[in-house]
């Protein structure tokens, strides 16, 4: 997940029509290097290497649905409380249980990573006990309002590791297109 | 300031006999290294550099006002928005104005750094175009709830850029006591 320094992975008023909320798309800045040679390159390979999907319903309406196809179709599993009616496109699988919609993402996934896409997801993920890392693509900028990355979770204490740290910057010389990708594991 | 990757600069229920709130002092385990050689020890070395402190009145009634003494009988700036009928103990003086306590702070400090402390500080600071650089000790821990860092700020992009990174793992072998120190200025 990319998130801002103030933990925000959308600017306010997200919706279908503004899929990053207002302003939100600067936090993809990075994104525009993902064809360098770097880290934001490896990164942005490993991404496309994960061999299922699990995203919130949310992010999967505001994301257009990726037209069934999040990439090379994968099974994408979409965590949702009421199944559409319609059916699901390409790859896409409805999914009610949280425990159930890991298990079968990572029997998908094989010997691969699963991505998870959407705040909401995340944290049904981390409330469940089932996120295994957080790879957080963190952009020096604050975006003041907007969709918290974390946020609805339990006074408990998840404890992490940080496991990789890779930077772009000072190789990047704008720094708005500067990030800093730190991976925890969850202990 | 020091903050969890979840954005909580403590824990949920914080008063005077909870000053960090419940379970907010694991915030804290990477100040046990503080003097030992290395980044903890480099920070640690450079707050108490500072020639100033400003402090919001929350942090700073928590604390048991210091005694009136934060470091070495700096002046400590409080931000409050009424101002106690007692005298303020020590070095303490309560200012009522933001930018006012900036400048005040900024003279006192002289060629030194000012210190900030507290969340509404800083949040006061950043809205006000105060604040130069933004040093944050992340700690790998989610604590779930809590007081944020970063909240009650307008929806305005402000710009930051990461001018230092210090981190002590993988030397230090407890997880619980390791630590990223990312200094950002505000661009």
């Amino acid at each position: 997940m990319t998130v801002s320094v103030d933990g925000y992975v959308a600017g306010p008023a997200d919706g279908v029509d503004a899929p990053m909320g207002a302003g939100g798309f600067r936090l993809f800045n990075w994104l525009d290097r993902r064809h360098e040679p770097g880290p934001d390159n490896q990164v942005y390979t490993e991404m496309l290497a994960t061999r299922a999907v699990i995203s919130g319903r949310r992010t999967y309406e505001h994301a257009g649905r990726w037209h069934g196809d999040h990439h090379d179709g994968v099974p994408v599993f979409v965590l949702t409380h009421d199944v559409p009616d319609d059916p699901p496109p390409g790859a896409v699988r409805y999914v009610t249980d949280v425990r159930g919609c890991a298990a079968q993402a990572r029997a998908a996934a094989g010997d691969a990573d699963v991505m998870v896409h959407g705040a909401g997801a995340a944290q049904a993920l981390l409330r469940a006990g089932e996120l295994d890392e957080l790879e957080l693509h963190l952009v020096p900028v604050l975006l003041g309002q907007g969709r918290r990355l974390f946020e609805h979770l339990p006074a408990e204490h998840v404890e992490l590791e940080l496991v990789r740290r890779l930077m772009s910057a000072p190789e990047v010389p704008d720094p708005a297109q500067q990030v800093t990708h730190l991976r925890y594991r969850v202990r």
